[in-house]
């Protein structure tokens, strides 16, 4: 990306006709200017990362760090990342006032570690005081961003629509292996066998309901709030004759009822918030068999509890929360008597998978623009970029948690089976 | 396990001449003794355990409990078990004033599903306020339990001395095999490389440290304080001619220094003690490489936090206290940037590896009554049994927990090598 790129934000706000007492005003701010960018681009040479103004000479071409450069387009996109880097570097990005010479994930990466990843107290107490997720606001945000339309996702996802971390046997499998992998591998540790009764919490478009009925033989009822994702499900089950095993629900999870061997949600756990944590529990002990039951929780999750970055919560995520293994312990498991059984972090497997979902989205750039402007393409090219960073660097994880009712027999003897047996 | 060895020891306080007063006292006490038999004989029901006073006529001889009877010995016990269950029900047992028909383990997993395994608001706060282990009384309580001589040890364990949950790769593997395989599953999921600078806290008899460095090339320092565990270990490295590569250091833990590439503590964490969670988390980042270092913690956990049972407590395990994997990932890694990676919970193991421990316990009744008297071998044949049933119906867990400092990359791309290529 190039310097002119970086000047187009900032024409209006630097231009107009000179008068004496404009012109000191315009020293002035421009001495200001020069003293907060020494501040920044000192702070981001301690990770390898360049900044240039808007108003630097043109004659430095080449990154002047290591990881690349920022490049700050005008005097409020400066602002912005001084009082509030976390909130305004996405809202400057995707408005183009902020640009990068260089890849923008490994600036990313660079940038996720200016600061350790130890959350402050402020943090621990904006985790706490965060507004719970109500049903109708659950609705709102899953529509917010799952609505988006499947030819959306359809434009840069695998080809079963999979949008949660997927897992590379090899690292250098395709994305549409690496996702088949994953289902066969929450399958494997959910030790599934024919006939048994699935409740799917959060089911997006239905690829691992219909894997596990297909593979496996089960009977799964799935659930979801995103009407689009339900009816490309049904519509899939369908056509591959599975819709007598597989029932697409649209509710909420909350809504679940009966008694089941298996309770699986993959990548729901972190739109469900913190003050639901426990309802989620509640449904879990009422719904999985006390002797038989096992379940399987996949989410993006914390080391310490912190909001999620602010951006996100604006732009792409809104109401969404990782949480921390010990929350999930605490909460959602232990109080409702279920033994954690197994614990995986994958949080470099969804660092590739996002660098995949990067790799298509650039590549779908033109349609993206069109359909949705030029702003948006920008957000989730940020958004993309900035999680593969986060997880990349270890500020991000993925849990994958293997469970059963305390008084229930482990479903294996050993994990050996899981990577002795694998379908796929 | 007959009613005449049930009736030994409770002739003293029931013998004697009647007088007339003495008789009507006789029949009262006899009456509150059936009131108080007939409601634990009620309670007990419930999971097929049977209840027999030392004054029932002897002609049921077949227990009346599909799990076993019980057979209380006196009044002393009765009251006991009435009063204080957790406490007395060892004292009694060990004192041989209370016996079982039937094995003592199915009894003892029977009982476990008396209550269901929810702390209340008094667990909690005992845990809380539970007295920290200062340097002094860690030792005294190590000295407790495992300064009681190698030749005790040596009557029951396996060859090598490993008195932690061995990991059976098939369910009949000998407990000699199962002891090496954890050790060896340990060592995979360390990724250990030749060179690497490892630390282990509370080594034992040394039997993980020896295997590292012999299998795997690593330099070890181990920690243990425990003077005749130190003194065995140290004998055994020079005659493996492995004296060069592991250095057995008598000494607390927490007085570890320098930096190294791995951490690896088995079985010591249930004996820090909850106050020392934080000082054995810092031990950790101070010792662990940012870049390179990993780390396992192998250790007895719960579901929900509560004291250890109090008789285990007062007559094995002074100062324990087996955590829930929520408090270690609070207090013991997330404050110290560590990242988990990896947990299993191998609970189903640790009640396997009992059995092999309690038969050979067993077996060796007779030398260690001889050396420790014929209260301590009730007491430790006890231990075994009621950790046994315990880890079988889930009030014990034993998690085994990899982590790794937060920007450290994590030591393996999937967890499939960890079981393709063991190497025992």
């Amino acid at each position: 990306m190039s310097t002119e790129l970086a000047h187009r934000g900032c024409g209006s706000s630097e231009g107009g006709v000179a008068s004496p007492s404009r012109a000191a005003g315009k020293a002035h701010r421009g001495r200001l200017d020069r003293w907060l960018a020494a501040r920044l681009r000192h702070e981001l040479s301690q990770v390898g990362v360049g900044l240039r103004l808007w108003n630097d000479p043109a004659d430095a071409e080449a990154p002047s760090g290591s990881a690349g450069d920022l490049i700050v387009g005008d005097r409020r996109a400066l602002l912005g990342l001084m009082v509030n880097p976390e909130l305004y570097f996405g809202e400057a990005y995707m408005a183009g006032r902020l640009h990068v010479r260089g890849e923008l994930a490994p600036i990313l990466e660079a940038l996720c570690r200016v600061r350790p990843p130890q959350p402050t107290w402020i943090d621990r107490w904006r985790t706490r005081l965060a507004r719970p997720n109500s049903l109708p606001s659950s609705r709102r945000n899953v529509h917010h961003h799952y609505d988006l339309g499947n030819d959306f996702y359809r434009l840069w996802l695998d080809d079963q629509l999979v949008y949660t971390c997927a897992y590379f046997p090899e690292p250098d499998a395709t994305l549409e292996e690496a996702q088949r992998a994953k289902l066969d591998l929450v399958s494997r540790k959910l030790q599934l066998r024919p006939g048994d009764r699935v409740i799917e919490a959060g089911c997006g478009w239905g690829a691992l309901a219909l894997h596990m009925a297909r593979e496996y033989g089960v009977e799964v009822k799935a659930f979801n709030i995103s009407r689009e994702q339900i009816a490309y499900a049904r519509d899939r089950a369908a056509r591959e004759g599975l819709a007598g095993r597989v029932e697409f629900i649209e509710d909420d999870y909350r809504s679940v009822a009966g008694r089941f061997d298996v309770f699986v949600s993959v990548g729901m756990l972190e739109h469900v918030g913190r003050a639901h944590f426990r309802s989620l529990g509640e449904v879990i002990r009422r719904t999985l068999d006390p002797q038989r039951g096992r379940g399987l929780l996949h989410f993006i999750g914390r080391d310490a509890a912190r909001p999620l970055n602010a951006w996100i919560r604006r732009r792409i995520f809104p109401g969404a929360y990782p949480p921390t293994l010990a929350e999930v312990a605490d909460h959602v498991l232990s109080p409702f008597a279920q033994s954690v059984l197994d614990v995986e972090n994958l949080r470099l497997h969804y660092a590739r998978t996002l660098a995949h979902w990067s790799r298509r989205f650039a590549a779908a750039g033109g349609p993206v623009s069109a359909a949705h402007g030029e702003s948006f393409r920008r957000a989730w090219e940020l958004y993309l970029a900035g999680s593969e960073a986060a997880f990349a660097t270890g500020w991000l994880q993925l849990f994958q948690v293997t469970f059963a009712p305390s008084e229930a027999a482990p479903p294996y003897w050993t994990r050996a089976n899981l990577y002795t047996h694998a379908r796929v």
